[in-house]
């Protein structure tokens, strides 16, 4: 580096307002945010259920006012659904970084509520094991108590510094739970308003209560429903079993086809697009432990069915599939009756990963069936919709500088995963405001969200807090 | 053969009722013959609905009083459900053969009763094409119509020769369209009385108007539900697809491996017992001009599914098949569920021929699916009974004189088919009585039994009480 940009580039960092005093209060405050937290749970923005239409408001109106004691320009907006919040705050100077934040403040509903430990809308801290906290209620972890780091990172930073590291915008929505039927609109309507360099993503799960994680990717999806028709009716198997073509025959034969003996998906150019994931990536997941019987023992199974030579881990984070989701044909009543279907259904899945395009992959299944169909038997397709994966670059800057602010906070170092499903906001975000999306998230798997004793580390909540404010400072230098 | 045994049977033969009075008798009685149908069929012996009950005793009754006048020792035997009707004819002497007719009284529901032309219980002679009459109504072919053709022939050899050519069982039973519950603890329990050299089968159909046919095999069958497991749990597709064993994809290898290319059987051992069938049987049934198309066309097919090589007619008559009855696992309603199943269920079942086992080939396909399921996987097997194939000789004596019988009849000779499917009471004599049994009746494949409209040719019902006389002179010979 030339010595006159190093010396720039330190008098601009000296500029910057400093980390640990903003640390330290968080450590000194944690009492307070949770006061905050646990104000929030306490409200029951259920968005499924309409009876819970006046709490989903009361949340987001309660958001509007905590941001706007932050120095927010925070405002309830209205959708046809459940309003957002959106919130502005301006960083040191008007080119300073610009990141958006996103994350819900509505809720699953509760039922069954016999099953609750406590009551869902009544969070404490409960100490679960020697020297282990939770926080109790619903929501918790999904994902106010997720939200609440990044806006408790916001308030450190200004109550020390008097400003923000960098620009942020932030976006609630109070539909994440019931589909979020007014997203797409209203990113669409405020694209301008809203656009960033990038998003910030926080509805994910840390790898282990030890070991933070930020995800790089997410599987893309494509569905059909195929239906393989031969008989022009249900026919009796002892006047026409032999010569009358069986769909469940059929059908399992191409189903069957769909797959070689190494695990991998034969239908033409299914791979393409497809990148092997770089070497010193897969080390780094190879160092974390998982075993076939670690992923596979807690649902009962042990030998990985993916693509030989390939770990759990990639198979999961890197890999595509094609999944049989659903099948049904034929009598499947009790007992027995001794018919030939007239037809079969079966709903099949294709997990995506990098550059394989959805709608020909679907194109190519089609095809793939059409070739092994006889000849007097007919197929229908019903697509289930596609979406192509999420990427990001390994060595992103952005990603780079996350990384390194959360292995200062945490006992391990954060490791870059994979997701397996999809978050659709995140292909939302590159489709309506061309960003991409940094995921990280504290939740551990076993934050028992949507369930009855959803609970959030107290540890998550503190480090958390922490983890952000590390992450804005990072990203804004 | 020797001159004196020649002889013998020379004299034999005269003392041997002459047939030609007894035609004679059917010809000049069949206004009369039909009266007595029409009677029978009047009677609303459903078996199905209990409001019918006591229709279906007066049904014994009437068969009873007829029988007796011809000089039957018949009896109404009371059963837990609908009775019995057992009646006895000695013969020429205590060492003549020996028959069983058997036949059924009950008949099905008539619903959906606004789409018959005419009323079901009020038979009638209609000529629905120039020269063709058909007489209408419920049970006129299934099985009244059929069974009072032997009734009627018993009737003009008692009329014209105070005599039966041989000695003369008969059953008819009123639960054959409600399972038959109590046939075989009736067999079992009267199996003395009711044990005969061989049984005659009524309620079978020509092969076409034409053409007379007997019936010489029927395909066992057996039955067996499998459940392949894998999870402990319905997972989702986005976390554990790759890894985790899907069970839809596993069975469907499973089923996919159980058809050669070729369409033959590839479970081990599946061929043991299969014999092939006579050339000149073959050939035979190659001389009935039934093609792939118009077997397969009216079902809106055209592609023989079965073994290659094979006609249509041999792949239903004399050949085994694994058929698919039905299959479920996963999600099966509406839309989309990304979700990998813990288990699905197929219902799967083998058509017998010859001497194949059915408890052998369970135990085949048990192991042939077990050889294929990934060591973290189980398997679940539900059998659904098994009743092994049914087949006279070609040549047998019994079969050979009915056939040249019935030649002698109709406008085109007999032939000998089989059947795709079993008719239980044939196992059942096998069985309970030791007796084999010989398939003659009378019905077309378009008299709509069990359904609206049921007809019965008037042909049919001339011609046939004319074979079964002709029969009963030829297997008394």
């Amino acid at each position: 580096m030339p010595a006159r940009l190093a010396a720039r580039l330190k008098e601009y960092r000296k500029e910057m307002p400093a980390l640990s005093p903003v640390l330290d209060h968080i450590d000194t405050h944690l009492d307070d945010s949770l006061e905050r937290l646990f104000a929030l749970l306490r409200i029951q923005s259920i968005s499924t259920d309409p009876d819970y239409a006046a709490e989903c408001r009361k949340a987001a109106e309660w958001l509007v006012a905590e941001l706007k004691t932050i120095g927010f320009d925070a405002s309830v907006r209205d959708t046809s659904g459940h309003p957002m919040v959106v919130a502005h705050h301006a960083g040191p100077s008007a080119d300073s970084p610009h990141v958006l934040f996103y994350g819900h403040y509505d809720v699953q509903p509760v039922d069954p509520i016999e099953l609750w430990d406590n009551p869902p809308f009544d969070p404490a801290v409960r100490e679960i094991e020697p020297g282990r906290k939770v926080i109790t209620g619903r929501g918790s972890s999904d994902d106010k108590g997720q939200l609440m780091l990044f806006v408790e990172a916001c308030r450190a930073f200004k109550a020390e510094h008097g400003q923000l590291p960098c620009r942020v915008t932030i976006l609630f929505e109070g539909e994440e739970e019931s589909g979020s039927p007014s997203l797409k609109p209203f990113l669409e309507a405020n694209r301008e308003e809203l656009k960033a360099d990038f998003a910030l993503v926080c509805d994910t799960d840390m790898f282990d209560a030890q070991t933070p994680s930020i995800c790089a990717s997410l599987r893309g999806l494509v569905g059909v429903e195929v239906t393989v028709k031969a008989a022009s009716r249900d026919l009796h198997s002892g006047m026409y079993g032999g010569p009358a073509a069986n769909p469940i025959r059929i059908l399992a034969g191409i189903l069957a086809d769909i797959h070689d003996e190494n695990g991998q998906v034969t239908i033409p150019g299914f791979y393409d697009g497809v990148e092997e994931t770089p070497s010193q990536v897969l080390q780094s997941w190879q160092t974390l432990g998982v075993t076939p019987e670690s992923f596979l023992g807690p649902i009962g199974l042990s030998v990985p069915a993916g693509e030989k030579g390939r770990s759990v881990l990639e198979m999961v984070w890197a890999r595509p599939t094609a999944e049989f989701n659903g099948i049904t044909g034929g009598y499947t009543g009790k007992g027995f009756k001794t018919v030939i279907a007239a037809e079969v259904s079966a709903k099949i899945s294709f997990r995506l990963v990098h550059k394989q395009d959805p709608a020909k992959i679907a194109e190519a299944f089609q095809k793939f069936v059409r070739d092994r169909l006889p000849a007097d038997c007919a197929v229908e397709f019903h697509p289930h919709g596609g979406s192509p994966a999420i990427q990001l670059s390994y060595d992103a800057p952005f990603l780079t500088s996350a990384k390194q602010a959360l292995s200062e906070e945490w006992p391990k170092p954060a490791v870059t995963i994979g997701g397996g499903g999809s978050i659709p906001i995140v292909g939302d975000f590159r489709t309506y405001l061309g960003m991409e999306s940094l995921l990280v998230g504290f939740a551990l798997s076993d934050d028992r969200i949507h369930s009855p004793n959803e609970k959030y580390e107290l540890n998550s909540f503190h480090r958390g807090q922490r983890s952000w404010a590390r992450i804005l400072d990072a990203l804004s230098r």
